[in-house]
């Protein structure tokens, strides 16, 4: 079913009720929707998580670049938002969502690729695309 | 398959590579391992994910009470772990667990009740076992 926005002043009382912490920011998990795979963990503030639910486009907080990050932008991976639930104590979201293409930055389909193995860590994914065509090259 | 525990040596080769935060912390997700269900969003400093992944039964660290958190010690309701998986930025861990009972501490299977919705934030599930049951009573 398509994703249904909530109306501004909605979005606002949820909003308030949401426990950011001391930078403003919450845990966002995207999981894609109808295989139930945790394709990666970023982070929210309270203008991304607003455009999320009002676009039903996934909107993070890039803390590195302190500015929105709206997934895919410069890659086409973006994220649809099928559905979003916050967590018991009000300070981490769960998005369930459709993934296009490859939700990690290095081209696998999950950011956690990386399992702790009697052995060492063990990549269990490749790469599905390439850098280049991710993002380009000049 | 039963869970194999890295030997010391290899933990702290892993433990070194993970990015730990200025608190020494990091993010943890909980995965029910065969239905791909989300339960719980929690931190782990290096000792509980050391724990963890010695003993195969999910240790969290407390924020609140700045202390290790062994998830389910008073109320039973254990997290056995299956497989634990560090994503591409090394600072969030992704565990595929055997929840016993439930994971929320009101009672719900899954601490991601709190649908944000057309409507409002709407409670898409409701406790299976009572505070009482799950903690006891003077």
């Amino acid at each position: 079913m398509p994703y249904t926005p909530p109306d501004p002043s909605v979005r606002a009382t949820m909003l308030d009720r949401i426990r950011f912490n001391a930078d403003g920011l919450i845990t966002a998990i995207a999981q894609q929707y109808d295989t139930g795979e945790v394709l990666m963990l970023a982070w929210m503030n309270r203008e991304a998580l607003d455009e999320t639910l009002h676009t039903g486009r996934v909107c993070y907080y890039s803390r590195s670049r302190h500015a929105l990050w709206r997934k895919g932008e410069t890659s086409g991976q973006v994220q649809t938002l099928v559905d979003a639930r916050l967590d018991c104590d009000r300070d981490s979201v769960l998005l369930l969502v459709n993934q296009k293409g490859v939700a990690c930055h290095t081209g696998r389909r999950s950011c956690f690729y990386n399992a702790l193995r009697p052995e060492g860590i063990v990549e269990i994914t490749q790469p599905e695309v390439s850098a280049e065509d991710l993002y380009g090259t000049a």
